[in-house]
């Protein structure tokens, strides 16, 4: 298809795709004259995964990069390319006053994670938020919070495939981002449904 | 405490508070002089209060400001409060796609929703991207994060103060957005440690 056409079926703007692909992130297409290009399928899905990424993930530009990269060449290790996606997701600036809190809660699970990632600054920030909200932020009042995310990650990590590294990658950087949304859509909405039941 | 030491203690600079005051967010100090003023521990709650629900809730300025008129002045209906909770965290655009999508997973959990709630449509723009990324989005593939919510906001609804509507307000209208960054730091941490005691 032309890059009208590509415009059309995805919703990106033609002004749009002709900067993700001077900037490299969507592969160039078959040229088929002085300024003309064929796209394909792969075009259409490597562009969906771009606007899934911004629009849904809400990565920055930079970000998706990175994730792209990491798709495209995927490391040897996947806790690296797990490492990438958590990277993506942003971060909290270090705090002494959250460092406590999110150690407590991660101590309390029994966790081993790196205190230096980006994760364990967010849990920290994010505790921290709550106590200056009046909100319990102890590891008994998380219990719930820890049990459904060790549960939640537990069977995402068994499902990742085995024998296709480059399906493995792709799994857990997209996973690991696009499944956050879904989450968090999902709370909301088991939440309106018990509201309307016993609040209504 | 003067507005230097207000600003010091809180780690917010004065010039932001003093937008802040200027736009109505955070309430004037006592006036102790022509160009000097007092303030106390209410306006330090509130100001973490403002810079929890920007920094940690990614809410901006327009939508904090509806969030503490409703805590300011709470609705009559707690449902109503949620509601409130919920618009601020923002909303993808309708998507009949995504619409399809989110219908097949909430008519599966048997959820009474508002198919016009923000909510609805940022679970319909989740599942799309879930979909073009080549991961499963019907009911039975997310039979996990479903129940996973269920738990969570059965248990958050149960524990809304009943007797305290300010404080119930508060409650619900915090603790709904304040908690989103918790569950997802915990997510990722859960990953970390399953994915270093199995993929490491």
């Amino acid at each position: 298809m032309r890059i009208s056409e590509l415009s059309r079926t995805s919703g990106v703007p033609i002004a749009t795709i002709k900067y993700y692909l001077r900037e490299g992130l969507l592969q160039a297409g078959q040229a088929t004259g002085a300024t003309r290009s064929e796209y394909g399928e792969p075009h259409l899905r490597r562009l969906r995964l771009i606007r899934a990424l911004v629009d849904v993930g809400g990565l920055p530009l930079a970000k998706v990069r990175e994730v792209l990269a990491c798709v495209d060449d995927p490391p040897a290790s996947l806790h690296c390319a797990l490492g990438t996606a958590h990277d993506a997701l942003g971060a909290a600036p270090p705090d002494a006053r959250g460092a406590d809190l999110a150690e407590a809660v991660v101590a309390g699970a029994g966790w081993r994670v790196d205190r230096a990632s980006p994760a364990f600054a967010q849990l920290g920030a994010a505790l921290a938020a709550l106590v200056d909200a009046g909100f319990p932020a102890g590891p008994a009042a998380l219990e719930r919070y820890v049990r459904a995310a060790v549960d939640l990650a537990t069977a995402e990590v068994a499902d990742v495939p085995r024998t296709d590294t480059a399906a493995a990658v792709q799994f857990v950087v997209l996973g690991t981002i696009l499944y956050e949304p879904v989450l968090l859509a999902l709370r909301r909405l088991a939440q309106q449904h018990a509201s309307a039941t016993t609040l209504g």
